[in-house]
């Protein structure tokens, strides 16, 4: 049971969200921009960022939902999103994703936990600066989302369906909150 | 040096936010919302809030900058400031405001560190729904800002001076982005 009394019982982030659209809409739109803007990641690899490190914080919601993202737009599927949460060393994908992966996990740990050596090897992989600019916040994102989710203790679905199903809707729909009425007239 | 090469010298996240200015927008917003939007919390609370966690996190630019933005409106200034993050549970505060960082402290290691207890007492404090989750999206919002800030390894002034000189530039005109020209023509 969420640690607040919720105006509905929509589970994880999206509970929060319609209990406070002020902060609800600006949350929304740093989301968008980073994991479906224009970018040179992919938004499969921009979702298995964030599905690695809600992983990492143990948020059940967020891992749910963006491994479900990131298996619908990745060609090897909820397999290699698991093998990634697994041995981010060992799975099999581009050197330069397993460069960024790294400056995820470091920044999960801590902003200062990133080296030079960790941005060297990224850069060495073909990574640009826009793209470690976006690993690092994408990462630091997830450490707010995750601890949002979690801190007010919101209910996660138990059924993989659901996060399918919430991840189609996020695909063809994206994350920004459906237009107010006022805004539609 | 930071990481990654800025389009500008200034320290910290100002750097970041010119260099990136679809995420400055959202991420700003965000802020100016949570820290100086309508509430029941002060401005100078929320600031110590931030400042708070942002030395849990030991990112010193941030723990510089609200700092100074928390002495600058609460009775007690840089001395009770100092005084919280030294000792939040001892530090002359109010006991609500002393509950809420309780919580704060909780979602800084970790979302799930967060117990019902937590809660329960900010509630016996007078804390409402509201009050109790702001305070959890500020110390998350702080965790997200603290790892961009570090995990780009932009600069952070030694001088208190420019701090409190940031503060009063963050007072009167607040958190948002200057408009474009485009938008004021």
């Amino acid at each position: 049971m969420p640690h607040i009394t919720l105006n509905s019982s929509e589970p994880g982030i999206r509970g929060l969200l319609l209990f406070r659209p002020e902060t609800a809409q600006p949350l929304s739109e740093l989301t968008e921009v980073l994991l479906r803007g224009p970018g040179t990641l992919t938004r499969g690899e921009r979702e298995l960022i964030a599905a690695y490190v809600s992983g990492l914080n143990d948020c059940r919601y967020c891992t749910g939902s963006h491994s479900a993202c990131a298996a619908a737009q990745l060609p090897g599927g909820m397999a290699l999103v698991q093998q990634v949460r697994a041995d981010p060393g060992g799975a099999p994908v581009p050197a330069k994703l397993r460069a960024l992966l790294r400056i995820a996990a470091a920044v999960q740990r801590s902003g200062l936990a990133v080296t030079a050596e960790d941005v060297a090897g990224a850069r060495a992989e073909g990574a640009t600066d826009l793209e470690i600019h976006d690993t690092v916040l994408i990462a630091a994102l997830f450490c707010m989302v995750n601890r949002y989710v979690d801190g007010l203790g919101t209910v996660a679905p138990d059924d993989p369906a659901r996060y399918a199903a919430g991840a189609q809707r996020l695909i063809t729909q994206g994350y920004l909150p459906p237009a107010r009425p006022a805004d539609i007239s």
